[in-house]
């Protein structure tokens, strides 16, 4: 029980993803439920009285194999958590998950991980749209021929190829900058007319929704979203966007690479043949990419929810949730990584024959995205 | 050859696809060669000369077993409709598809196509949205025991069931006038030189982008996107979600239809037992529903993109993204049959003890969602 | 309302699809309900009564738009075609879907449509592999340099390559040649209860279910599998891995177009630069296979069935599954094509250093897999 | 680094996963080059020296985090591996990992854990179907009112219903029986010239290939499978079809629980309503089969390979393939566990009008189901 199932074998650049990890998303759950105890601290008028201590728990405490064996015999972690954490509030058992229900915890949870996760991508991808721009910039005039259905097109520049995948990661940007992160708080059915009720006033489900939300740092959507997983399935197209947006860019790395054009510093080995450079982080870009639309499937098969809660659904939408997270802080950091590691091959008498219009108007590609990236990273500077 | 293939057979709700058949993608096709002959015309001075007549296709006299032929031969259907359109075109041939290349008008009419359908959706889920409001402010006090689980749990209203749809409604209309329609025009290699050479003009590639959105009523993305799928994934991402919205109340409407709480008013037969009543309109926005993540998963492995154009990842877009705004209309179009068509059964002696938390708590959801409801629609009747 | 949706403009290979179109689905209809009617007249004697004349329907008759409407209505094609179908019995209506549900006369359809269009399949597929053999035998000794993770690894051989190409037909073959096609019949809920009671007699369902098979050539899986899609599963998990199998071969096609190996002797053109070759059968191989996994997991999400019957899984099966096939014969048919059309580039000055292992391991490849092939093709020789 | 990353918590079935997780993988991998070593043994004689003492290593002792790390710098976990079994081998260093390459480390290893993991959902599935049998054959004539898209359709019998689950549980395990689990041994390129050069053999790549195949207790293809990753979609479609049958009466019980006319014995809680028991067995059933078809969609996407060893897409697959043992042991298991634990429930007042045909040919279902069963089950009672 709760021995540990993964720890990266299978995952090339998985050691990236711990923040979605189940020690993490545990730790989420973990600061739900605190951030419940305190908003009702603070809606029963304790939170003002002297000598108030609020509650704080111990994540790290927690009996792992407890818990998963209550999520076997529950169908989710959270009952046997909840009763790990009223042991440890002691007196205070009957302060822990008042009013809440299980999804209550485990939504707000994921929704937590998804903000510093793809907080952490967005941090990567900043920083590969920076390298993109200054690269795009000093290849501007650079002439390559492209390509199209693999064969030989028309010459471009390597400064307008770079400049495409740089348009690419802002869009990336702005879908992430466009995310919302809402709070879950909606008791047994959605109505939270237990935190009424447990109240004895009308406007509990209200205050306690918007108290938790600012405990979290979470955004208060005004609703429960229980059997709505619209702001889910946002999340999940964001970091499957990032993933796509990566993968093009590997997938480029790694035709680049074979076309001896564009080639890695720091290429990885191979166990049959130790003089090969593979370019490693193209594949890990590639791999992350074709990974993510069968997980985005999943979450938006699961959204296909019923009742005030679905039989199955709700589950099945965890785990690719999850994982299209951490593939899209993978995706990320491979990418902000690959960039400043690009070799641009010189290669003595391959002339591209590109003319003035052939330059001007590859030029103007640069300039359009590095000014578009800029009007973009300008706020971001001031804000961040 | 261009025998039509499928006419709605294995499509129940299919005669609604029909804005997203061949025959109306290859009418948006045409539209965009018509209007990059006249953005040239506008570039080179020749629309403002007296007695200037804008060159006119014919859509309907496009030879369609030819264009298939072709299509099979090229692996895309523009060259032949090229040719077919220089010779209506006849001594003005050379103005035909100047500097273009296949995917500026593949990319652009499925755009159009888009717009097209996804207008006709969003008018079908503001008349859904409008009746949900109505009916759920109608019953925001009918007690209704709600389910999670499959099982009975706590009390609810068959009002805030109702506003839960409508919160899920609302948030699609906000994804779908979020949308952009960006036209597609970057010539061979997606820099526009082409277009530059042949006017020999520096602007050309970004004054006829401007030109060719303006007049097929697109926005004007400032840049090619050939290789970064991001509008596409957008665009796919939105239908994918009005499909999951819809599914869901479908879903909700099955089991309501199962346990009869709520049915149709005018259900399906059946050829086995003539008697029945079958909810057929959650039964096709259900299948809808699970129609479309698959779809939205060949979208994303799709914008795998490479080089200037890819080998397989732009063509295997095409099908999926259409039949995406297919359900996407049919889905938003059986919803919005569906609301008004139900009819709520009065059961003599299931009686759910709400008490009060229960009834203000749930009417609390009520007048939540119908505000907020009433917030995107107040602009929405100014604007629209 | 029926007015054709597709007829193959985004279907770059599509006319070939046509077996699997709407007109061969709907006279696959038909035909199950002609054979049910065989049935019956042989069940209660009547076919052996001097002057018996069988029932014959005209598919052509049907009027198209009526059933689609129908469609709409009741969720499923069959009603309104049983209504028309009564109409052209005339005095003998009686006679027709006597027992049956609408699944299955849309089950077995759609079995008898996979069981053509696979057999399609089957017959391009053979065709390429024997075409593979030869070559394959023909460059058994052609030094090549393998690429693996896009860089330049050890010597092999052009015709351990076209090997590994034959080793996955073969395969495929083989997965087609496992497959079964069994007829659907198991009345309202799947018992065939109605079978035995107009038949008054116990072995009616048994008896009836035999007599389609044999009619239709199906065979007769001794029970119905109305929630049960394990057949379904099969034909489409067998659909899909043609289209893989077929695409791997199109990726490695555009990629040896890329590096200048291979060529395809009749490229496409291109719109913008008429000059080039571009390998349109290696991308419509590609595109193909990209498009395969999401109609699979439709299909598997579909299994999910419930009931005797479920509210929306089984509808979403049809176009899914359908659309697999045309996939399955569409890339089995351009795979086909593309292998005689293959030209070997030779290119001066590019020497293997592939030493006698190599050359030996390699040539043991390309044995191993001939004999592979001939071992499975002798028998079909005989067989077919 | 290596720190793990899933113990469990959102799986709440998890714990069973563990026959799939990394550290038996890592064990599996460290089996195959334990068995590369005794095949070479074998083949230079070496192993029929007296005082011969095999080779062998301590999977135990691996540091993870070192091998993560290697794994996020190379693309794959083997060479860190290697280097790790080599240090481990000292003085015997020069006989680790002679002339392989990593996909034959990590393929053999993945066939290895997917028999081992499928062998224990097939017993799973075997007890899961004697109870099927037992049981419906006890409620043969039990009358039960089906449904068909949720509505109240014909009479059966409980016993029909267990009865068609039973044949897709049947189905199943042939499918699982038909399966094979061939060993990958083919060297950087696919043809193992590395094993004829190092032994100085041209049979060498055969015979280690047939060696290592034999240790492992694999079957020999007779050839390498890199590029053809046909073994694997057999694989991952059987996996797929477990969940997916094991998930259809997951479904079943799920509405069966809603319905009230089968519940389970020991149902889960609830944190906000303690008095509920949730059909927890149902609700995990139903997620795993929602969660398969997007797992399986990507091992199709992965099986579109190229070269000798694709850039990414062979990367892609070990995360889904693995996922999909996991669910379907998973699946299987709480299904053998679900079927024993049901009740059902007596309603007085609530009489099904089953008349002689409806419970004939309900009675005519479970015998045939009954007798398929038993049928497959003898040969196997004694070959097991």
């Amino acid at each position: 029980m709760a021995e540990p199932f993964d720890w990266g074998l299978l995952e090339p650049a998985g050691a990236v993803g711990v923040p979605a990890g189940d020690d993490r998303v545990l730790a989420a759950m973990v600061a739900v439920e605190e951030a419940l105890v305190g908003a009702w601290d603070e809606l029963d008028g304790s939170a003002a009285q002297p000598g108030y201590a609020p509650l704080g728990f111990d994540a790290a405490a927690i009996d792992r194999a407890r818990l998963v064996a209550g999520a076997r015999e529950a169908g989710v972690p959270v009952i046997a958590l909840v009763e790990q954490l009223r042991e440890q509030a002691g007196a205070h058992a009957g302060r822990v998950h008042r009013g809440a229900t299980s999804q209550d915890i485990v939504d707000s949870a994921l929704v937590l991980v998804s903000r510093e996760s793809l907080s952490r991508a967005r941090s990567a991808l900043a920083a590969a749209a920076a390298e993109l721009a200054t690269r795009a910039i000093r290849s501007r005039a650079t002439p390559l021929l492209a390509r199209t259905l693999t064969q030989q097109a028309e010459p471009t520049t390597l400064g307008a190829a770079l400049a495409s995948w740089l348009d690419a990661v802002v869009s990336a940007l702005e879908v992430l900058d466009r995310l919302e992160y809402p709070v879950q708080l909606g008791g047994a059915v959605g109505t939270g007319a237990a935190f009424a009720r447990l109240a004895a006033r009308a406007d509990a489900p209200q205050t306690l929704r918007a108290g938790v939300a600012a405990r979290l740092g979470l955004s208060d959507p005004g609703r429960a979203w229980h059997t709505d997983r619209g702001p889910v399935l946002a999340i999940a197209d964001a970091a499957a966007r990032v993933a796509a947006v990566a993968g093009r860019v590997g997938r480029d790395l790694g035709l680049a690479a074979r076309d001896g054009v564009l080639l890695p510093a720091t290429g990885g080995g191979s166990s049959a043949m130790p003089h090969k450079q593979n370019p490693v982080d193209a594949v890990l870009l590639t791999a992350n990419s074709l990974r993510a639309p069968g997980l985005l499937a999943t979450v938006h098969t699961a959204a296909l929810s019923s009742d005030a809660r679905p039989a199955g659904e709700w589950h099945a939408e965890w785990q690719a949730w999850r994982e299209l997270l951490r593939i899209a802080i993978e995706s990320a950091e491979v990418l902000a990584h690959a960039i400043p590691d690009l070799v641009v091959v010189e290669r003595a008498g391959s002339t591209v024959n590109a003319d003035a219009a052939d330059l001007a108007s590859a030029g103007a590609v640069v300039d359009a995205a590095v000014a578009r990236y800029r009007a973009h990273a300008e706020p971001d500077r001031e804000a961040h």
